[in-house]
């Protein structure tokens, strides 16, 4: 616990003096003021995470976890539970799209086993931190211990400062785990109070019949588990998953060393219900890469306070809303890097 | 015209053969179907204009095409003329928007002026295309002659088929030109039919009573030319801009060559309504990177019945939201290219 109390302690508002300068920055820059639009938003947001006046995102990393789920034995989810594994060796051989994105967009991809069921034989680019061969089934009771959720939390710092050690200026976050988002949807609707029809949605694509048994699976889980919405770590303990807990502990990791966590889509976002519950300053430090077409999405971002930067009815997960989202943070910020002022151009001013 | 006459005669459907391979694909890709949401289908259309399965966009240009407007004489923008000769040198020195922004994606910039007041010296990267000294004020009589007009448009075939020569893949268009919003409104409503309220917005962010004075100046411009709405050369000799007809050229030449199109924002959705009543087939070789601040543009995507890809307020032009646009194509290519299917990776499918 002493780690996670550590990073908590450590995560600071945003540099107020680096915003102000990044704004004054902006409106010199050779173009009419505004007319960027949410680049210039996202890029003066930028330089308060990184505290400086022109951040350089030079460094980018994907952390995707993985880890199965118990409650995939309720028959949640089109895929089989050995999907997880099969997709994480996918995920190593590099054919997934993951892979494809975050190598578009220059960015490394951190592979975390959080706990997948079988485990891995040893893999040069995979990460072992397995807490678990996946989780109990939470519609029997918790989906694991306390200790076992906030171990998956200070794995997930652990994760993010190795990244650090590596060189790091930028993070995004992805997923991967059949059944977890039925996960996230009871932890959003746990911490929300919204009844669970608001949180859910098809997740791979399940037909309606399927979808109202998907609902009726997180009421039960929620009735035998009773999760308390004041305390995260007990959401996440009774109704959580270990990617998902490794998830919250790489958002509050970055905040606290005042890297921008570029988040992807559902499952990323019930993380981020659970870090910025455990320290509400970590929300500045977030960006919300899309909105995806899971429909508990919307409501969760918006209990998130969190605009997102793109609408492609994407709903894959793995970090490829992220990737996407981690393109335009580069480019909100060399927009404010590298583009010359009025001045240094010598472009005549508005109304000159 | 000849030259016209001929590309507009090799423009063709789209390639369904290439289409259903691409989405058969698509459906086997690692990955829930259909959970890329947009960029499935983006690559889909990629694959039908380049009439190949797997396309490869590598080889990526901008052109920005630059010229004056007459009309700037009757105060509709916050810039002064002499903007749009400062702001060429900027490009060329590689301190605007666009450098930054294309230099993100790959793309190299080719500038062009089309008629800058002024003039500029040659230099090794400006393309020097110009049909006059800017247009005529267009509040008074035609903004061009339509022999004028056909010569922007047959030069921006020119300049993109010479963009061929050096090897192209995908092209974005990009604008410059004070009071080239004024001429787009113009041709909006001149080809829709809409009042002029509808199809206007601020540009470079005049305020109200500018805004009224802009409108007065449309509808002068309209009553005093009537451009025939069936004769898109028509309405571009009246009231459009030699940068708009040499956009119109690169949209018909790129369409001609089964080269994908981003187009910008309102300057080139106006470009692309000439483009497209000049010859309805070329609609299908469009993508609209995004629907920019500027009100009349989401009219204008309507009416091409085109769905941006990106809402993020920008209103720059120059080509800066067509530079996003091409790396969201280029990640819809990369992802029907690049990802491994279900029997390469050893992945179960759905049910499985």
């Amino acid at each position: 616990m002493q780690r996670l109390t550590h990073t908590l302690s450590m995560i600071k508002p945003l540099n107020e003096e680096a915003m102000l300068a990044a704004r004054a920055r902006q409106d010199n820059l050779t173009k009419p003021q505004g007319s960027l639009g949410r680049l210039e938003e996202l890029s003066i947001k930028l330089a308060g995470i990184r505290g400086e006046t022109t951040p350089r995102l030079e460094r980018k990393a994907i952390i995707t976890m993985a880890a199965d789920h118990g409650v995939a034995a309720e028959g949640v989810s089109l895929f089989p539970q050995e999907v997880t594994a099969q997709m994480v060796a996918n995920f190593l051989q590099g054919g997934a799209g993951i892979n494809v994105l975050a190598h578009h967009v220059g960015a490394r991809v951190v592979v975390v086993d959080m706990g997948v069921v079988g485990g891995f034989e040893p893999h040069p680019t995979l990460t072992c931190k397995m807490i678990d061969f996946g989780t109990q089934n939470m519609t029997r009771g918790p989906a694991m211990t306390r200790q076992q959720a906030i171990d998956a939390v200070e794995v997930g710092i652990e994760v993010l400062e190795a990244e650090i050690a590596q060189g790091l200026d930028i993070v995004g976050t992805g997923d991967m785990g059949i059944g977890n988002t039925t996960a996230s949807s009871a932890i959003c609707a746990a911490i929300t109070g919204l009844p669970v029809e608001r949180v859910i949605g098809r997740g791979t694509g399940i037909p309606d019949e399927q979808l109202s048994h998907k609902i009726e699976v997180i009421r039960r889980a929620l009735e035998v588990n009773r999760p308390d919405p004041s305390d995260p770590l007990d959401v996440l303990s009774k109704v959580g998953g270990f990617e998902i807990g490794g998830l919250v502990g790489v958002m509050l990791g970055a905040a606290a060393h005042r890297i921008p966590i570029i988040i992807d889509g559902f499952i990323s976002g019930a993380a981020a219900l659970i870090a910025t519950r455990l320290e509400p300053l970590a929300r500045d430090y977030l960006i919300a890469a899309h909105i995806s077409a899971e429909a508990g999405h919307r409501v969760l971002l918006e209990h998130l306070r969190l605009t997102p930067l793109l609408d492609l009815g994407m709903r894959l997960g793995e970090g490829t809303g992220a990737a996407l989202g981690i393109f335009l943070a580069e480019a909100a910020a060399k927009i404010l890097t590298q583009m010359a002022t009025f001045g240094e151009a010598g472009v005549s001013q508005a109304g000159g």
